[in-house]
């Protein structure tokens, strides 16, 4: 009845989630490591479903919740170990495969039941069932579809994935029995994160129907952007000036490149474990070539160990940049890739330029 | 029967808006000096909808479009001069004051039949007709209402302003039957811009309602988002390295500061000409400040001549920073204010940092 009108193979029904969940008892929800907005934000609305079913709920995720996403309800309640327990259903959320959960991944396909939930264009289906929307801006938007239908199934409501909602107040209301406040400002803060504060491509017509509908719950969303995007480490900014000073525009301004270097880390860390961690901070630095005015082509060299790099490259408009980041066994996307690359840094700015001249 | 049911008493009704336009033959629209993508983008929508009214328009804005608007229909229909004929009925858009229209308004002031459509809770009235609605999140988003009044006067068909369309999909089409496209392009414009890409508190319900409503449009949110954040000119990064660079915490990390000078202009730009024009790249500096975690006041010193500083001033939470602007006889709202300084600038922070944490 709840089977996905716009997702094509790769997703079970609806109905069959709900009695996977509803024929167990212990649940474990999981998510990818390193995790961002959506991860966190998705984890945390299945948690929150599944107590308003009177389940017993594990939150697992590899690494330490991020600081700009404390914020949200439920973040302590994340934890960095597998239950010792046995477990009887197992749901990953935000992961196109079950590696990308990390240490423990292994462990865990020892489970029986697994339910995939996901948005990723990639995902490999890797659950026993799978809810998977392609189209959507984020997992947030298809666990939003997945509530909404469990609320239409308890209430009898005729209701189709990805459509608006009910027109009667009533139905409506019942349709989205399910969510609550502090879901809704979950289900928000993935859309956020996943559309960049509603800039990227992800933000789609169904994107903005779901923010709107959210927002009748009072979510205060400028709170919830405050807390996501203003929540830097001074650290960041002082990387930021320096890596700043090293933009370089090239081929009449289409390409531009900037560096994120160790020497930078060592004037701002002290120690080495600080400058490790610091490698982070430079998440997200190519969007500032990326957004000058005529380029194209933006680069972000990342030196990871000496002369050793990670290579960020994003496209504005037309450029397949994923072209260039194979040339060095790296991959992505037409408009997001990566790769790695070492080497002295102009040899390898000088190969990198010529390669990008020919996609562009 | 469209008289507005939010606004108080700065707002006279819809009707008779609709009733000076339609007596009127030669329009001029204008707006405020210095625009923003709220002034243009508003401009242009009221233009297109009085194209349709076969209306003949002139669009008047004092300054240049910014490099980052251009993009927008009808961004070349601007002109910064007045028309030399006589005009019916001046329409000004996204200004409080009419002296915000800047050189010309004197002359404005002679035309016997004026509009003011605004949002600003400080706008005082001074049109013949006044369409105010303050608890509106840009101009954008008043228009809106303003142009679906018309389309339900026009198809008889009840709508009260402020409220969700109605329901009925052929009634919904008929009250929204005055907004097209291009006009659709520019209310999502003025929304976006107007809320900080949907982080400030101006991004209320209505604005995502709003939003969501004008993105059946297929407007490609993700296209105007590029062109109106990504097309920074390369000096404006080399001016934020540097001013980057003196961003400095004090009081516990609870008050930010950064710097603008005329040394960093004069290392960048060659001739004085662009040095001044180059102050205009500082602006929104003061939200990196602001964006630190922990920072509860952000302030940003702008030296627009020797030791001549503009200030501005941002704060998070709680704390009334236009109560400092005030000290220095310059103003503004609780959570942003400006005025200007004068002197050495390490006494001046000084001052200013004790003021600051008076009002901590």
């Amino acid at each position: 009845m709840y089977r996905l009108n716009n997702a094509g193979s790769f997703s079970d029904s609806a109905d069959e989630i709900f009695h996977l969940i509803e024929t167990s008892k212990k649940i474990l929800v999981a998510t990818h490591e390193n995790p961002e907005g959506d991860a966190i934000s998705s984890a945390i609305a299945v948690g929150m479903f599944l107590k308003s079913l009177d389940k017993e709920i594990y939150l697992y995720d590899k690494d330490p919740i991020p600081l700009n996403l404390r914020f949200l309800p439920w973040a302590k309640e994340f934890s960095q170990k597998l239950p010792a327990e046995p477990i009887d259903l197992l749901i990953v959320v935000d992961c196109g495969e079950i590696q990308r959960v990390g240490d423990g991944y292994e462990n865990m396909l020892t489970i029986n039941r697994i339910i995939n939930i996901d948005h990723h264009f990639t995902n490999n289906n890797f659950g026993h069932a799978n809810f998977v929307i392609p189209d959507a801006s984020s997992t947030g938007e298809v666990l939003f579809y997945l509530f909404a239908a469990y609320g239409a199934k308890e209430n009898k409501i005729e209701y189709k994935i990805g459509e608006e909602l009910p027109y009667k107040a009533e139905e409506r209301h019942r349709v989205l029995s399910k969510i609550n406040k502090d879901m809704a400002i979950c289900l928000y803060a993935s859309i956020l994160t996943d559309t960049g504060s509603f800039r990227y491509a992800s933000a789609t017509k169904n994107a903005f129907y779901i923010a709107s509908v959210l927002n009748q719950y009072d979510i205060a969303p400028a709170k919830i952007a405050e807390e996501i995007y203003e929540t830097k480490p001074l650290e960041q900014y002082k990387l930021l000036s320096k890596s700043l000073a090293t933009l370089e525009l090239v081929q009449d301004g289409k390409i531009a490149s900037m560096i994120g270097s160790k020497q930078m880390l060592n004037e701002i860390f002290q120690d080495n474990e600080n400058q490790q961690k610091g490698l982070a901070l430079f998440e997200n630095f190519v969007n500032y070539p990326r957004s000058i005015n005529g380029v194209e082509i933006a680069i972000f060299f990342k030196e990871v160990s000496f002369n050793e790099y990670r290579l960020s490259f994003r496209a504005k408009s037309y450029a397949d940049v994923s072209k260039v980041a194979e040339k060095y066994g790296g991959g992505g996307h037409k408009f997001a890739a990566g790769c790695k690359a070492s080497g002295d840094l102009n040899n390898l700015k000088k190969d990198i330029y010529e390669y990008c001249r020919k996609v562009l």
